[in-house]
């Protein structure tokens, strides 16, 4: 069982902090710490770790047992909105897990620490109690400078924990989603306004695919044009059919594909899907890649 | 690292001895059995292990001293050429390994076979001294029946070992190989010619592609027809190169691909490589993928 979980912390500038918080993860058996990357300006670090789910769970309460120590949003200034010292945190199912069972972890791991830090915890996207609390930037909206007022307010009493703020740590919110891919399509213009039309085409928030969020950008340096875009449900909305959308509404303006890029990490399935789709593979299975074969061994044996 | 190991061995037909092989192989620490197949009619079994060189390394010596002492080929009888107890065993580089790695491992396991078993050892494929002893079915030809002529005759000595076969167990092929990927593409067709004309086009005995074996067939049951195939180095000559040909050749014909098949197992990579191509994935690194950075991890760890 394999679950991914990327916490945002409220911490991107004391560089002896994240390292703190890194340790703590790192000194759980059974998770690994694929990456930890902090952005000054935002004043805020990213973690992506991985295990199963006592070992995540463990990792995320090692983690806000330092963030909660070392961090005061009293004095915390950054560009990116916040309303906790550990501000969020996705869990992700990544392989022999179901997204059930993350969003049951998600509220256990909740519950342990409003419990044990009396931090309030809000519940979000597929483990939301509330279809308004369901978006994490309607839950943080206000941020921790408004946090004392906004949960006085009918309808934000935490999922978990106190009903007011922790004093120095504010309020985390906790949940399951899909894992995010940081998709970017290249086209051979430098037309803006082709590629924000695309974008607005293939989108769902202008009528386009459920699960895409998309933006049309300028690559200053290379006099060229770039559909930017976060898949969210990779599943349900996979890479092919967004490349080949994006392809044919380019197409409308004369205008073809460079080439595209993912950026980070990105499941093995979600490729391997594409694969099957252009290879018009039928009845494939998952287990007749060579190394899933060998991770269901492992994990039986 | 990972190395893949397929050694054929000749018993197919009395369950108890495939299964006590299987079990010498399993209890090798470090090293997974992934599959067993017997085939009766051929009166051959294929094992599919992986592990690291010394966990394969010991795989095979163990699965030799089993086969050794339970296979006669004075009394052996089965459709599929052979010409030893153990007939052939190929290392296969599937992860941090190179293809010279596993020509080292390859005369190291050889050796040790022919010194502790008594059976001469020939090097195949990659791991070949002789350009005439390279192909499997040049060592083989003559069967265990002429073997102890064959090996008489000039040219023919062994690269381990005694220069007589070993008098119940014959001799033995080891070398290191590709991962061969059996892949299969249907047309929407019963004209058995066009299928024959597609396979004769793209491999390489008739002056296709390098690494493709094929040949067209009538699948009975279903109407159609399929251009059946063995790719012998997914790396040099990429499924997707051989799909696009098949679909084009086909199409000069008017007919077109109905689906295709892979049968077993594949690397993870072969599949990845295709989602690069037809999603034009510029800068892509092996460790993007999420499970490959974990393995990577793990494996430092």
């Amino acid at each position: 069982m394999l679950i991914e979980c990327v916490p945002n912390v409220s911490e991107g500038r004391r560089p002896e902090i994240v390292a703190a918080i890194a340790d703590a993860i790192r000194g759980v058996a059974g998770v690994r710490l694929l990456d930890c990357s902090s952005d000054a300006s935002h004043n805020r670090s990213v973690f992506t770790f991985a295990g199963d789910a006592n070992g995540v769970e463990q990792a995320v309460l090692a983690m806000f047992e330092r963030a909660v120590a070392d961090i005061d949003l009293r004095t915390h200034r950054g560009e990116h909105p916040r309303m906790g010292a550990v501000d969020v945190v996705p869990f992700v199912p990544i392989e022999g897990v179901t997204m059930a069972e993350c969003v049951l972890l998600a509220k256990k791991v909740g519950a342990s620490v409003a419990d044990r830090f009396r931090v309030p915890v809000y519940l979000y996207e597929e483990a939301s109690s509330d279809p308004a609390r369901r978006n994490l930037e309607d839950i943080r909206r206000g941020q921790f400078e408004m946090l004392a007022v906004k949960m006085a307010t009918a309808g934000w009493t935490p999922d978990f924990g106190p009903a007011a703020p922790h004093p120095s740590a504010g309020a985390s919110v906790v949940g399951a989603r899909m894992p995010l891919i940081s998709y970017n399509i290249n086209l051979a213009t430098n037309r803006l306004d082709v590629a924000k039309k695309v974008a607005a085409a293939i989108r769902q928030s202008s009528g386009g695919y459920r699960f895409v969020k998309a933006m049309g950008i300028t690559l200053e340096g290379r006099g060229i044009v770039q559909v930017s875009m976060n898949l969210t449900n990779y599943e349900k909305t996979p890479i092919f059919r967004v490349f080949e959308a994006v392809k044919r509404e380019a197409g409308r303006y004369g205008v073809a594909v460079l080439e595209s890029e993912i950026v980070g990490l990105v499941p093995s399935a979600a490729l391997t899907s594409s694969a099957e789709f252009y290879l018009q593979i039928e009845g494939f299975n998952k287990d007749q890649v060579l190394e899933n074969k060998l991770r269901t061994i492992n994990s039986q044996g």
